[in-house]
């Protein structure tokens, strides 16, 4: 009887599956993440969904990227603030429901595997994957070990503070990396700016989001500009931090605020060759996903083939 | 025939060896540095130690921390700004002038090594050592591996950028964590307090270095207390941002500036209280040292033994 794996990115808006039969893919699904309905039915849809991409074949596993804080040994979420999660015995739960093993981790540390198995970080052992949207998470490879810490905590690397006196982040902390640099944060400052910048191209949108205000930095507009210089300074000096620490090969920048490209790379380069140590910033290359939003699902897929 | 190990920790002012046969420590010994007379010179002046800790017994394997950038794959320091050194292939001259294999690590690796195996952080599987002295080193250990990075750089946290805008650091830019906290950084701030403060003790001492420093706030003095107060907010921001990054169970404090125990630990533990996250927090233990200078002796004799 055939097999499928299957593997699952639990997103605060989206879940995305996909199904790999025979070693190739053989379904994808997108479903909402009706997180606001409770744990029990996101728990069903992903039983619905699992059904739905086996489509009758045998599950030999499903891995599960989940935005939150994890005991992935014993397949708890400890606490999700995108999920409204708090101690979720999701393997367990999920497992009995579909007669499979279920395997999960961090979105940060799958988008990691994803990249390590089929983007930018294929073959190398020394490795950083920072996901820059809503927050700013990393999952970290280092001489081929994926970081977990003591308990399943590493790679915080968005509450990595940078300016104790900057503004205010969702964990409480101030200057926080993410409340620097995340797309909240690029969001928020083109708000700010273009209240502060009436005749500005970010004062004509309705619903600044970090996406409109790369947009409009591109198309010359000069408060936006600013908006974006400052974020990325900010960033490139955190991940000049991350490069000191780790000497990775290579760090790879995913998550919705990649995807503006040159216009996160070329400052985060500038800043890693300002700040980073000669050996380091000689190592590192510096570059943005190649699978836009499917490092996570391709990571979980990942995960549930380590399960094996 | 009896065969000796042996461990050897070169420092910018002192070189320390210890030998070990049949399990036991058979031999301690301890030189002056003679970096400004050139490697050629060092070198002999292990030849001459090692011999010495030897006693006549054939040397298994000799172990070598050494201050500086390395390339411990092929036995070579890239770089050394305490030694003077510039591309010395240290493990092939000293190994053919003892016949033996010779081992090197950068010196913070190998005190972690020290802590891992007589120290603070025996049978600990994630922890971080840092040593805080001349500079600040860390050696990282994570599920059981010692951190390495692409190009055997890992651990640079002194380099840590906290504060763009802060004191210049040795390596160029501004605000490391080595500018603010290190044994250098507090006698530098110490001497500035003394001739801004002339009723201050610092101002009765002729020689200010970090330990002066420390004795004066615990003496009571304000000017002292406020640059101790000043470094250790830094020093445990740093730490806060190294335990949401790691996750380790275990900060191990080493290095000069540690000895003064309770007026490091206390501010740092507090620090890490306010800044690190909930389940990072709760898993770490901060401590200091309990080794003493010895960690990296220790640790050159454990990297002596995996070389085995």
């Amino acid at each position: 009887m055939q097999t499928a794996l299957i593997g699952i990115d639990i997103g605060g808006t989206n879940i995305q599956g996909v199904a790999v039969v025979d070693g190739k893919i053989s379904a994808r699904g997108k479903i909402a993440t009706r997180a606001r309905q409770g744990a029990a039915t996101v728990i069903a849809d992903l039983v619905e969904l699992v059904h739905k991409l086996a489509a009758g074949k045998k599950i030999q596993a499903v891995g599960l990227g989940i935005p939150g804080l994890l005991d992935a040994e014993r397949g708890i979420c400890i606490s999700s603030c995108n999920l409204g999660w708090q101690e979720v015995h999701i393997s367990r739960e999920l497992s009995r429901r579909i007669d499979s093993p279920v395997l999960i981790d961090n979105d940060a540390r799958v988008a990691a595997l994803g990249e390590w198995s089929q983007g930018q970080a294929q073959n190398c052992r020394d490795f950083i994957c920072l996901t820059i949207g809503t927050g700013i998470g990393a999952g970290i490879v280092n001489d081929g070990h994926l970081l977990r810490g003591a308990r399943w905590s590493a790679g915080e690397a968005g509450h990595m503070i940078l300016d104790p006196h900057g503004p205010e982040c969702a964990c409480g902390n101030k200057g926080c990396l993410e409340a620097l640099a995340s797309g909240t944060a690029i969001a928020r400052q083109g708000r700010a700016a273009a209240a502060a910048n009436p005749s500005s191209l970010l004062a004509k949108s309705n619903d600044i989001d970090a996406a409109v205000v790369f947009a409009a930095a591109q198309a010359g507009d000069r408060a936006a500009a600013q908006v974006v210089a400052t974020a990325m300074t900010w960033l490139g000096l955190g991940v000049a931090n991350l490069v000191n620490l780790f000497n990775p090969r290579l760090v790879v920048i995913g998550g919705g605020v990649s995807l503006a490209g040159e216009q996160v790379v070329a400052p985060v380069r500038a800043q890693v060759h300002r700040y980073a140590m000669k050996v380091q910033r000689e190592t590192v290359t510096i570059t943005t996903s190649s699978l836009r939003d499917a490092a996570g699902v391709y990571g979980a897929l990942e995960l549930a083939r380590r399960g094996l």
